[in-house]
């Protein structure tokens, strides 16, 4: 007897970007921010570190959700907290995605699919994670191209096309894109979330770097959740806390199917203190914003064609060769950067927007490795 | 458009032992550690908590896997980190287990099944949490009851029941047993694993608190998993922190298959921290063990009918009036115990074994009761 389902056989891992431990090493390549979470959410850790360990923590989020609620001038119960946004989009997908049976054939051709599976639909490129998602869940992907230029494509655009879905079960839109760092106005993301019939995820990610943000969407379409998360704007990558904004309706369908504690209890600590200092992360959103403009001038300066971001990474195409052979040579200056090999993306470089000084770093290898 | 499966909305979500926040309060009702974690992972902790949470944490748990590892006596490709040990049994039924298709009609006898679909089978009463994992997934369970007092059957008498499944794709066994607290030596789980054909869990959460555990079993039989938490033993519930030992294979489908940053970072560093000081947790454990027997010799003499525990909780059936009665007296009087309403232990009480102060308190409690 097989000991494990045959889906889970014929995945891969997602391969996250690497955490290595070298000494010097400026690394650009997991979007993290460069800047340290703030004095009073360190103070509010500290002063959690205690006997207190041994008591579950509060399996719903209660009090983050209340200040959350507060924040986004909702109710508690317009949201979820998640280990992470990951987990949020994970559960998204188990929520409300019907699977393919495992009895039922493969369908003959890409636009068929088995009856009763419904589709998990997004734009390529986006977050690599959403087909892994699809295919560790057994659903059917429904990839689509973005515009030239990584542009949005419109609903005219969408409906001329005919590969685009309006009745995907799940449809998973990186607003800000990632990994192009590409900002898309609130007013189009609405025109797609009122024309598709399921569930729209604005993986809202990164909007704390951007111009605008798709909120208020949550609030207005039943069927469009926001995710978001603590880990890049909120410097808290190491605490795994996310959350989404959405409908009673589909909140409440993922606290069903969540894990009972899903959320640690110093997550849950540190992420309440974050919103109480509100001012200092909004002073380091600016310090990246300023820095990322400054970097994108000199990397366009030195030849890169540079893709305009509203995040805190650049995604460029560097000059004279290829993109994996860069990845390399700044690897071996220990500037890591993100390179993927996907046919799409792979002349570019995703570079994580740092201080002032990383990107300083980044520039004098640029420049060694320009002058060979 | 439906924008939640079916499946979904049917689902009642798992309900976990409150955390409430009243002053005095005895809390005897989520089987907490009564001890704090060791000095020293608060500090470890402590010196964690710097810039560095901007950063992801290691998103397979490395170095826990390889201390673990020599713990265990094997290498970290048996073993698995998860958010929990609550995570890990989630895992292990979206790996081991085929839901049922959505299209496929309800089966009409309790038997039989829809084609493709596997069993999620476990001994009643067993953790509550397993019908509900089995739910989420879509997948038919198939709860088998224990012997009367709580016994495990032997295989001989499994055989004869008829009723459980050797085929079954993922089999539960809480052990020691929960909510009842009975240990099962380790020769009847190997009989029962060796006859199983698809994936055994052993559910060993309270094993610490026992005289003997299971864990040679998942290195020498392939299709053995045994889960373990530092929420109990450990007293890092806040924290979320559980493993797998396993096959290499079984923990490679666990990996494939769970969120990429699945441990948040400073609970790595505390169960880490933890291994380093095991004399203070042993001792621990020691002194659980006496408040227990001392504790069930009093609530014997008291006229409860106690099963002998394995566990840090005392599982037993109160005098004179119903289990449901007991639990909101003794809540009333600021000791809260915890009473499920299923109805084979609807007449018991679970009682966590606290300090040798908080067990002082409930039997106070427990006598002002009985006076009346």
């Amino acid at each position: 007897m097989r000991l494990i389902r045959p889906l889970v056989e014929t995945l891969h891992a997602y391969v996250p970007g690497e955490q290595p431990k070298i000494r010097g090493l400026v690394k650009l390549n997991t979007n993290e921010n460069p800047y340290p979470p703030s004095p009073r959410v360190l103070r509010a850790l500290r002063a959690a570190i205690d006997g207190r360990l041994r008591l579950y923590p509060n399996p719903t989020s209660d009090a983050l959700r209340e200040r959350l609620a507060v924040l986004h001038g909702c109710t508690p119960d317009h949201i979820v907290v998640g280990n992470g946004s990951d987990e949020i989009l994970a559960l998204a997908t188990r929520a409300f995605v019907e699977p393919a049976s495992p009895t039922e054939k493969k369908p003959r051709s890409k636009t068929a699919r088995p009856p009763g599976a419904t589709l998990v639909q997004y734009f390529t490129p986006s977050y690599s994670l959403y087909p892994v998602l699809a295919d560790i869940h057994g659903a059917v992907r429904n990839p689509v191209p973005l515009k030239p230029g990584f542009r949005l494509p419109t609903v005219t655009d969408l409906r001329r096309g005919g590969r685009w879905r309006f009745d995907a079960a799940l449809t998973f839109v990186t607003t800000p894109s990632a990994p192009t760092g590409c900002g898309y106005p609130r007013a189009a993301l609405e025109a797609l979330c009122a024309n598709q019939r399921g569930v729209v995820v604005l993986d809202e990610a990164y909007v704390d770097f951007a111009a605008e943000n798709a909120l208020a969407l949550a609030l207005r379409y039943p069927n469009v959740l926001v995710a978001r998360t603590f880990s890049k704007a909120y410097s808290l990558c190491f605490q795994r806390v996310g959350y989404a904004v959405a409908s009673p309706d589909l909140v409440a369908a993922l606290h069903k199917i969540k894990d009972s504690y899903n959320v640690n209890g110093l997550g849950q600590v540190a992420a309440l203190a974050s919103l109480d200092d509100l001012d200092y992360y909004r002073a380091n959103f600016a310090r990246v914003r300023a820095t990322r403009g400054w970097l994108s001038e000199r990397l366009g300066a030195l030849g890169f064609d540079v893709t305009p971001s509203q995040t805190n990474f650049i995604f460029c195409r560097p000059p004279h060769f290829p993109a994996e052979d860069w990845f390399r040579q700044l690897r071996e200056r220990r500037v890591l950067v993100r390179w993927f090999g996907a046919r799409d993306v792979r002349d570019y470089l995703r570079i994580t927007v740092g201080t002032p000084a990383e990107a300083k770093a980044l520039l004098r290898a640029v420049r060694t490795i320009l002058r060979r």
